[in-house]
């Protein structure tokens, strides 16, 4: 049994957000056992899984990242859609465009402090488009 | 319901490849709703999903990445095969080595700038083999 | 059909460890074709395939990684819980939460030189959960 819903994500501002109760509001009701697949439609933006609970962990990565894969590189050709288009790219495939939890019990099965961050690459991404497919 | 499909890629040179149309020529007719994960058999290549209209953003790829994880590190002990492979190593596993697309009305359910792109982070990787799997 | 475990992992010392074994002994007899995916419960570990031969690929993935997301960085503001733990989720969304692995006839079907790697990123974490799913 699949169950798939295409939902669109008010505007986020670059970094990271935490966005479980969004993805729980928009679920159907769970299977006792099964998978939860949520994959982002586009290569500027990504999904993962990291610490719901200090809000200072998102802006830490939004700052270290930022420096790993840095704007304005010497090496980047692809410039033209401006400084943040690049590196964008290169943390949504370091990232991930999508994550896939279990679930058990008709219940997400994440750890105590998983929360689904989505992370914003580009300083106006605009409305960002998620599919979330649940099979069982 | 699960297809599954193993395939031998053409031999690909080092570097960031569009291989969406070899993917879509491999499927069986698709379901109404359902994902599909493509695997890398291989601990020295990956796939990743991104950009697929401007084949600079490829070129950028193997750039940055060869700067964030260069050869000849000092720290690696894992030498023996050649200044390509540890690195090698490391970007399979910081790229990944599957994906997993949503499968909707039939169609993979991709954004319209995301494509599949194969990673081939040796020198001579060689025939490079894939599962392709669809459940639904 | 999905078939679900929840297991706990021993304490493992920081590092990369090969624990394909592990995950054998815990999966049900396998279906003729399906997907394993194996999820941590966890955002300061992750889970990755990679080279399952030679050790030493191990010590320089933790000492390589490292140096890619090192300790004491001075944009970190989350510190209280220790100079490791802010590297640790970092490594933990780029290396991943989850893998998924094709079953073909009744088998695990990576390559020959893939294996599982248990990543522990902090110094001590103690015993770890983990969700085996297989879906056919």
């Amino acid at each position: 049994m699949v169950h798939q819903k295409e939902i669109v994500l008010k505007n986020y501002r670059r970094g990271y957000h935490l966005i479980t109760n969004v993805i729980l509001e928009n679920l159907p009701p769970l299977p006792d056992q099964g998978l939860l697949n949520i994959f982002v439609k586009h290569t500027s933006a990504g999904i993962t899984l990291n610490e719901n609970a200090d809000p200072t962990v998102r802006t830490d990565f939004e700052n270290f990242i930022n420096k790993m894969i840095p704007e304005d590189d010497p090496v980047y050709i692809h410039t033209y859609e401006g400084s943040d288009d690049m590196p964008a790219h290169l943390k949504s495939s370091v990232i991930g465009a999508s994550v896939t939890i279990p679930i058990t019990n008709g219940r997400l099965n994440m750890g105590t402090w998983q929360g689904v961050y989505f992370c914003e690459f580009r300083n106006y991404g605009g409305q960002r488009k998620l599919v979330l497919t649940v099979y069982s």
